[in-house]
């Protein structure tokens, strides 16, 4: 608990002296009713007015949606609903709408620019919610769920988040959901990755210690750190030529 | 010219050498009829199969349009036209169409959406087309077009692109326009910034060279520093907390 007491603090810092350096005036955030979303408003909410948009599509779990205004009438959150179906449907003449990939990416992507279009209209910063696994693994869309002005979970793995939002008070049945992008009906990170976040946590602390990895599973290992790999460009800037 | 070369030569090796260590197969880029995108499709296609997506709104200047249809035509470049006003009406229910700036900023989000998309279709990388005066000024839309996976001329300023442009064989209709970010009617960049890149090109150098800046008059100077402040976060990766 102590540690807790220690780790909320320190966020509250960073939100709090992060918003006074920039100028604006408070936070916006999505809210998709799961875990993340919701450690981050419990805490934008104790530094700033915040405001939450819900953005789900005609495929989303109702029971996220739900989740998502229960939080916001706890936290007393400023919430909007916008349902993206008819923006998404927009877009799909020019894209496959059978790859369901493409498709989440373009959700993801629709969600950020109304983001963004709040941020300006509030003079609110958006604050991001993926965690250091996902960081990681780049499990998430580039400029589109990873886009924010700043990240608060950017440094706390996905299996140390389960206590810290029980710590923080969050709704036991947003901690004991499944993780999921909810991008398409019924899914499930731990099973796009093909593994727990507990084990693959574990594998990522390791490497982010310089741990001997011998004793991991060579097959799990070689999944793990070829994702890593292949999605690192996520965390970077744009390449620029040396002139 | 000798310089010209040089620059080219430098410019095709950072593409091809970026695209092999992706292991994409091409470039995908948005073709405005500009004069930023009409240099970055000519050395695109100098170095890999690349594809153009025109995406005009309604309040597009038809004389880019054209433009861009006679480059891909010279360039013998593979493009698609796809007009996005339906897409960006899509978003207008839940933004403020009175507000030119933030719809102009959807249209050039919802144009790194379809980018992306291709980007994923065509396993190829998406080439941005920021240069170096628009980079320091902050002159565009971060996670629009500022998005990219390499950005070629990232270190050019914008002043010094009219010759380049020229020497690389691009129309002189293309040179000679105003240049304009085109997302509404008879935008300038010049009036929006209010001095000519000529005149500002001048005060970034003294910036990057560290030089005296004394001999600048001060109310150019102040308005110039402050858009490069106030930008600056447009350069950087979201901020994360140290714990």
């Amino acid at each position: 608990m102590e540690n807790f007491k220690l780790l909320e603090n320190n966020l509250l810092n960073f939100l709090d002296s992060y918003l006074k350096s920039s100028g604006a005036k408070g936070f916006v955030l999505g809210l998709s009713g799961g875990l993340d979303s919701a450690v981050v408003a419990t805490l934008c909410t104790k530094v700033a007015p915040t405001k939450a948009l819900i953005m789900p599509t005609s495929s989303s779990n109702k029971a996220n949606l739900n989740d998502a205004l229960e939080l916001s009438s706890k936290l007393n959150l400023d919430y909007q609903i916008i349902d993206i179906s008819d923006i998404l449907a927009s877009f799909l003449p020019f894209s496959n709408t059978n790859d369901k990939l493409r498709v989440g990416n373009i959700a993801a992507r629709i969600r950020m620019i109304l983001l963004y279009d709040h941020s300006s209209l509030l003079n609110a910063l958006v604050a991001g919610t993926t965690n250091k696994s996902e960081k990681m693994l780049g499990y998430g869309t580039i400029y589109g769920d990873m886009a924010c002005a700043l990240n608060p979970l950017a440094n706390i793995y996905k299996s140390d988040l389960f206590e810290f939002a029980s710590y923080l008070g969050v709704n036991h049945k947003i901690i004991a959901k499944a993780p999921s992008a909810d991008l398409w009906q019924n899914q499930s990170d731990e099973n796009d990755i093909g593994y727990s976040y507990k084990e693959i946590d574990k594998l990522l602390k390791a490497i982010e210690n310089g741990e001997d990895l011998s004793k991991f599973d060579s097959d799990f290992k070689n999944k793990i750190t070829a994702r890593i790999t292949k999605n690192s460009f996520k965390q970077k800037l744009p390449a620029t030529p040396n002139i």
